[in-house]
C-alpha cells in the first residue's frame, strides 16, 4: 500500500486513544448505572440489519445509510440507530414477558458522510426506551431520566427544550388542510429556518387571521405559560388533547424537582419522522448541537406488527464528552522495572495486584504498567517507580550496583 | 415488509437479551480490570477500515470480509479483526510516545459466514497487543495475562497449548527446500488434518530419514520434554533458536506458577497468517473451539511503515461464555406499584436510588422497575414489591382500600 494512504481511514470515522476511551468509559459506565437504577435492562443488536426491515424503519436518509449485499444478494445497512432495531426485538422476543418494557443500549450507530466536515460518520448512543406505555408518565419519566443521568455524568449546565408533534401537526393541518402541506412547512422546523418558514406562510393563500396564527407559533417557546398562549391558537380536540398532556408533563418535572432544567419550546420537531408526541432535545452550554434528544413514537412499532405505545431518548455520547469540557488527568500508570532475575518477584507482584493494600506503597493507583526495556532487563534487581518519576527521573533511578535503570531516550 | 420477513436478521447476526448481556458484561468488566491492572490501556477503532489498508493487513479470508463502497468509491470492510487495525493505530499514533506500547480493546469483530451453521458473523473479543518488545518475556506475559484473565472472569477448566511458528517454518523448509513446499504442508496442520498430512508426507519424494522427521513432528504435544525431543529433528540455526524460546517461555511460566495451565503443541499453526513465533492456543472444558488464541506477530507493523516486535491474544466472549455455562441468576429486579398521586413519592425514591441504604427494605437490588401499569396508575397509594413477589402474588398486594393492585394477566 503507498505510504500516503497507510495510515488512512474512511470518511467521519476516528480512533479514540485512551485518555478519551478512559473518560467515555467513566462517563459511560455513570451512565448506565442511573439507568440500571430506574429499572431499564441493557440489550444489544447486531451491527447489520436488513434495510428492507430496520433500514427502512428507522428515520435516517437514505442517503445517510451505509449499504451493503450479503452473500445471498439481500442488501443489508449498518445500524443508523438503535430505535428501531429495539422495535423489532421487543416486538418480536420481548413483548409477551412484561408490558411495559424498559429497554436501554449503549451502542455505536453508523451514518455516512458526504464530505469530511468533522461529523462522525460511526458514534455512540446510550438510551433507553419505554415501550407498551402511552401514559404522560412516561414522557415524564424519559426527562426525568435524561436529566438524572446528566447530572450523573456530572453535567450540570443544561436545558431540555421541549415540545409536541401532535400539536404542531394538528394546528398545520388545522390551518393548511392537508398532510402534505403540514408536511412542507413543518420541514422549515426541522431545519431551524425561521426566515424561510416566514417567507412561506406570508406567501401562503391564507386568511391574515390564519397567517397571524402561524407566525404566532413561531414564539411559543419559554416556561410553562407557553402552553396557555399556544391553546389560543388551536381550538380543541387533538390539538388542545396535546396542550393538556404538556401541562401533565410540567407537573410531573415539578415532582421531580427538575422544573428549572425545562423550558417549552413547540417549534421544535425532529428529523426521526417516526415521533408522534412529546419530544425533547438536550442542549448543554458551548456545544451546538443538542446532546441528546427523545420523544415518543407511538407508531414505529405497527412496523413490527404490534399496536403500542413507547417512547425513549438517546444521548451522544461524544457531544455530552466534549461539552463536559475537561477530561481530567488520565489515571497515573505505575511502571516496573526489573530484572531477567527478578521475573520471578513480578510474577508475585502480579499475582497480588487488585488485592487491595497488597502492594508497594508506590502502587497506589490500579495500573501498572511492566515496562521491560531491553537494557533494564540485564540489571540484577528490580524497584517500582511511578510513571512520572520514571519520565522525570526523579525517583531513584539506579540498581545496587549504582546502574542507571533507564533507556536513553 | 412482509410478516414472515419483518424479524429476520441477516446471517450469522445475533441479539443480546437481558440475561446474557449482563453476563457478557461481568465477564468483560473482570477481564479488562485485569489488563487494566497489567498496564494495558483500552482503545478503541472504527467499526469500517479502508479495504487497501486494514482489509489487506489483516490475515481473514477475503470472502470472509464484509465490503462495501463509501461515496467517494473506496472499498471499506467492516474490521475482521482487531489487531491491524490496533497495529495501524501504533504505528500511525502511539509508537513515538512510549515504547513499549500495552493496548488492550473489546470490540466486535465481523466475519462473513457463507450459511447459516451457527456461526456468528459478529462477536467480542477482548484482548491485548504489546508492541514493540521482541522478547520472551513479553511472550510469556501475554500468556500469563491470559490465563490470569480466564481465572478472573470465573474459568477453572482451561489449557494452553503452546506452539512455534517459527521452528514449523524453518523445519519444513529445511526438508523440503520451499517456502511455498513448506506452506502446503502447513495447510493440513492448520485444518488439524492429520490423516491427510501424513499421507501428504508419504507421497513426497523423501528419503526415509526426512520422512521420518515429519511424521516424528507429529508427536510433538505434551509437557516440557517435547522441547527436547524437538531439537532431535532440527540440528541448529532457527529452528534451535525457535526452541530455546520455548525453554525461556517455560521458565517464565513457572515462576508465574502455572505450568500446569500449559502443554506444548508443536504442531500448532494458525489461520492468522501474520503470526512469526511463539502462539497459543486456549482450550476450555466442553467448548470445540479455541476460546482464545495469541501469538507473536513480528512482520506486520513493517505494513505501516514500523518494523518492530509485537505480540497479543484475543478471547472471543461469546465462547468464554458458552465455556463458563451457567450464567447463574439474573439480578433481581424491584418494582414500584404507584398511583397518580404517588408520583412525587416516586420522584423522591428515584432521587435516592443508588444511595446505599437509602431505599425501601425492599429495594436491597441495586435495580428496580418502576411499572406504571394503567389499573394501577388509578389506586390512591403505593408500595414496593420485588418482581418475584409481584408474579407469585404473595406479597400484600392491596392498597389501602383493599382494591386489588395486579393488572388481570
Amino acid at each position: 500500500m503507498s505510504r500516503l494512504f497507510m495510515f488512512e481511514k474512511p470518511l467521519g470515522m476516528r480512533d479514540t486513544l485512551p485518555e478519551l476511551y478512559e473518560a467515555k468509559e467513566k462517563v459511560r459506565s455513570s451512565i448506565e448505572k442511573e439507568m440500571k437504577q430506574w429499572g431499564f435492562q441493557f440489550i444489544e443488536t447486531p451491527a447489520l440489519e436488513y434495510y428492507e426491515t430496520v433500514g427502512t424503519a428507522s428515520a435516517i436518509l437514505d442517503q445517510q445509510l451505509f449499504k451493503l449485499l450479503d452473500q445471498q444478494g439481500h442488501t443489508l445497512v449498518l445500524r443508523p440507530d438503535m430505535t428501531a432495531p429495539i422495535a423489532r426485538v421487543a416486538a418480536s422476543k420481548l413483548f409477551k414477558d412484561q408490558v411495559p418494557l424498559r429497554l436501554a443500549y449503549s451502542a455505536n450507530v453508523y451514518r455516512a458522510q458526504q464530505r469530511e466536515g468533522g461529523r462522525p460518520a460511526e458514534f455512540e448512543q446510550i438510551g433507553v426506551e419505554c415501550i407498551g406505555d402511552d401514559s404522560v408518565s412516561a414522557d415524564g419519566e424519559m426527562i426525568s431520566l435524561a436529566i438524572s443521568s446528566l447530572k450523573k455524568a456530572g453535567l450540570e449546565q443544561f436545558q431540555l427544550s421541549v415540545g409536541h408533534v401532535g400539536f404542531v401537526n394538528e394546528l398545520f393541518v388545522q390551518i393548511l388542510g392537508t398532510e402534505e402541506r403540514a408536511r412542507e412547512l413543518t420541514k422549515f422546523l426541522y431545519e431551524k429556518n425561521y426566515v424561510g418558514y416566514r417567507e412561506h406562510v406570508k406567501a401562503l393563500p391564507l386568511s391574515s387571521i390564519d397567517s397571524q396564527r402561524l407566525l404566532a407559533f413561531l414564539e411559543l417557546r419559554g416556561g410553562p405559560e407557553v402552553i396557555d398562549k399556544a391553546s389560543e391558537l388551536v381550538e380543541n380536540g387533538k390539538g388542545r388533547a396535546a396542550l393538556n398532556e404538556l401541562k401533565l408533563l410540567c407537573d410531573i418535572i415539578k415532582d421531580f424537582g427538575e422544573s428549572g432544567r425545562i423550558k417549552f419550546d413547540l417549534t421544535i420537531v425532529s428529523h426521526m419522522s417516526y415521533y408522534t408526541g412529546i419530544l425533547f432535545e438536550v442542549y448543554a452550554g458551548m456545544v451546538g448541537f443538542p446532546i441528546g434528544n427523545g420523544g415518543r413514537y407511538d407508531k414505529l412499532l405497527e412496523k413490527f406488527g404490534k399496536s403500542t405505545g413507547a417512547t425513549g431518548f438517546a444521548i451522544r455520547l461524544d457531544r455530552l464528552l466534549e461539552s463536559l469540557g475537561n477530561l481530567g488527568e488520565p489515571e497515573p500508570v505505575t511502571c516496573i522495572l526489573f530484572s531477567l532475575n527478578g521475573e520471578k518477584k513480578l510474577a508475585n507482584l502480579q499475582h497480588s495486584a487488585g488485592k487491595t493494600g497488597n502492594g508497594s506503597s508506590s502502587r497506589t493507583s490500579a495500573q501498572c504498567a511492566i515496562l521491560m526495556l531491553a537494557p533494564i532487563r540485564l540489571l540484577m534487581s528490580f524497584t517500582l517507580l511511578g510513571r512520572r518519576e520514571c519520565n522525570e527521573r526523579t525517583a531513584d533511578h539506579r540498581d545496587a550496583k549504582g546502574q542507571d535503570f533507564y533507556r536513553s531516550s
